[in-house]
């Protein structure tokens, strides 16, 4: 039996298993890439204690936490326009003047596959660093096929080089490329038509996502890429009511989607149709503090209907430039009222659901992957209190620690 | 000349020195512990350039972070308080319980002065990784003498164990300590008679500080301390404003304070009268964000009166856990509208003013001590802009650096 095949051990620790926290200690003991026993203390017998190597005593195990939402592949940035707008120049002037999302479509469109990878490294490695063991990343910034498929292909390389996994999302449908201004529908035929088929052959994406919003594309064209995207097999999720109600859940709901995302305007029938769908709430503090938004989503009505609320980072360039998951765990209780657990499952349990891995990412149980963070804190609710980097002790992923180090000084 | 003399060259830096950014590239020159030059690039000679061990080349250098407001030591946490509050538990029924800020004062009190180091190492370690290097921590958690000189003991040793300058703030007058209910001039009693002078004769306050707030104290039993405060020769500042107009900074402005803090609720008086004595404006947007606080300080008058700003963590257990320097730049700016560089010079040279280290640190300029950061950005605004851990590439303190490493490979 190979070294990485050895049984592991985490003694008395404190689990949140992606659900709820147990309440008594526990011991965690993986065999390979797998768990093989979640046990309390006192359940875990000399002989089996005797047969693992013990990896370290205390803090908390949390699963390997799940950023099911972000836009993290882009070239450039948007620092200056932040700065402009703060001195009260107009979001109009700035797009006027070539700003706002177009200007990092050039700047992606420009950069090589190579030059995205490496841009990209950086914000992938702070989410890392933060504990993240799963993120999706979508395309939206090439909006044309070649450069749609580079950003795809980017986000997959980052997967393979960095102890991550890394899911891709398709998102022709984010903005309307300039070559096509007063053309919407046409652009949308480019989607159907060429662009999809040519990222479903490739094997690129592992869902389809719309921005359906008066200022990007309407439901009647959304449901056009849904359309496409059910007949290649391919899963769909949705931007829905983040700045209006234009029904987008409840559309997407009709199409089996993953999850509708943001939501601030999100009515009681779109409530239901996503209960009634299976759907996932994914919300997005970031995007919420940072547009300065003040209409929250329905967070009580998504409880009361048994909706999975997931909390995600949203980390891009203009409305979300925040790579930290850990600081939306507070955001989402201080924003939006969730309260901590809800908050944990949201980028655990519910976020691994909202990207078709319910069972494969976001929870601790034997046989699963052993996927987790150890946290220099005595109780999980800690993570959603306090801002304060420097609390992950270890991240490990498939049974390998790829952050920390076995605590070789901790007693049995 | 020893090696911590060696003249050591940062090369085409892009420089915020406290005020604003040079438009040019620039080189930094450090020689033992002092900044020696700071030139464009073009200005520094071959043989000069020849003469310096090359540190790394590219990069924005900002001066070593200042937080001038923080609680930082203390016993304890309040994670439980935290998930309390948004499961519907009022204010009123968790202090009715026990908690509040009276559950730090009893954990602080029954904890060591080594148990309080070590608590709050983790928390001093975030804020250095963030770029800090410059610190003040306040007391008053503790309540009576002994627990209060605890306190500032404890701050004292950690700046003295870690490589980071921290200043001392005696705040007695935080909250009514038990012993005292019903009887708060009794407790200022108290702090003018016995627990001020033990800490001046200690030596181990730089300045004092007190709450100013129906919650807290009156300004007249604020102003009492000030006075004391003042017959001993030590310097002010003042929490006013925060949740009430009470015309606190107006007081503290009569004591030539060095800062009022939070400001929600201040005046065109009190600007006037800030403005007036020289006194800084202390911003804090993390306690503003943790109370759900919707009234803004008035930050165009500030402008207006030429008040400098300061922007800090106000890292405590209660209303604002947030042991992260660089966020509150964030948060400066979307919750209180400054512009990326005003929030700058909040957390450089305006911090260091309040804490009436003018000319000593948060400035970079030759013959200053050299207290920088290098980070992996290109344009200062990006600190503000995005929330992304990771960039900081070196912190140098007193010339030396106490993070990251030189940078061999770097082209000269």
């Amino acid at each position: 039996m190979g070294a990485s095949a050895a049984r592991k051990l985490w003694d008395r620790v404190t689990v949140f298993d992606g659900s709820r926290t147990w309440p008594e200690a526990m011991a965690l003991v993986t065999g390979g890439e797998r768990i093989e026993r979640l046990v309390r203390v006192a359940e875990l017998g000399p002989d089996e204690r005797a047969s693992c190597e013990l990896m370290a005593g205390g803090g908390v195990i949390t699963p390997g936490l799940v950023d099911c939402h972000t836009h993290l592949v882009f070239a450039g940035q948007r620092a200056a326009e932040f700065e402009q707008r703060l001195k009260g120049v107009s979001y109009a002037a700035i797009a006027a003047a070539g700003g706002g999302i177009l200007s990092t479509v050039r700047a992606t469109r420009a950069a090589s596959e190579d030059e995205l990878v490496e841009q990209t490294r950086p914000r992938l490695e702070a989410l890392i660093a933060d504990g993240v063991t799963t993120v999706e990343i979508k395309s939206g910034y090439g909006l044309s096929q070649n450069d749609e498929l580079k950003m795809l292909r980017a986000a997959r390389r980052l997967g393979a080089e960095l102890p991550v996994r890394v899911l891709t999302t398709f998102l022709g449908a984010h903005a309307l490329p300039p070559e096509f201004v007063g053309r919407p529908d046409a652009y949308i035929d480019e989607i159907c038509k060429r662009m999809l088929p040519a990222v479903a052959e490739a094997g690129l994406a592992d869902a389809v996502d719309v921005f359906c919003e008066h200022i990007a594309f309407t439901p009647a064209q959304c449901e056009r890429v849904f359309e496409a995207a059910t007949r290649l097999g391919l899963p769909v999720k949705i931007h829905a009511e983040q700045l209006s109600n234009q029904h987008g859940s409840a559309l997407a709901a009709r199409f089996g989607a993953l999850s509708a995302d943001h939501l601030e305007w999100l009515d009681e029938a779109g409530v239901a149709a996503m209960a009634e769908a299976g759907m996932v709430a994914t919300l997005l503090p970031g995007a919420f503090l940072t547009l300065k938004e003040t209409r929250l989503p329905p967070i009580q009505a998504l409880r009361d209907a048994g909706v999975p609320m997931a909390v995600a980072s949203d980390g891009n360039p203009g409305s979300s430039p925040m790579f930290q998951l850990t600081l939306m765990l507070n955001l989402a209780c201080t924003l939006f009222g969730l309260t901590p657990t809800e908050a944990l499952q949201g980028i655990t349990r519910n976020a691994a659901r909202a990207l078709g891995l319910q069972g494969q990412a976001g929870e601790l149980a034997e046989g699963r992957q052993a996927d987790f963070c150890l946290w220099r804190i005595e109780n999980p609710v800690e993570l959603a209190y306090a801002v304060q980097s420097g609390r992950l002790r270890q991240r490990v992923v498939a049974g390998r620690i790829t952050h920390g180090a076995p605590e070789s000084g901790v007693s049995p």
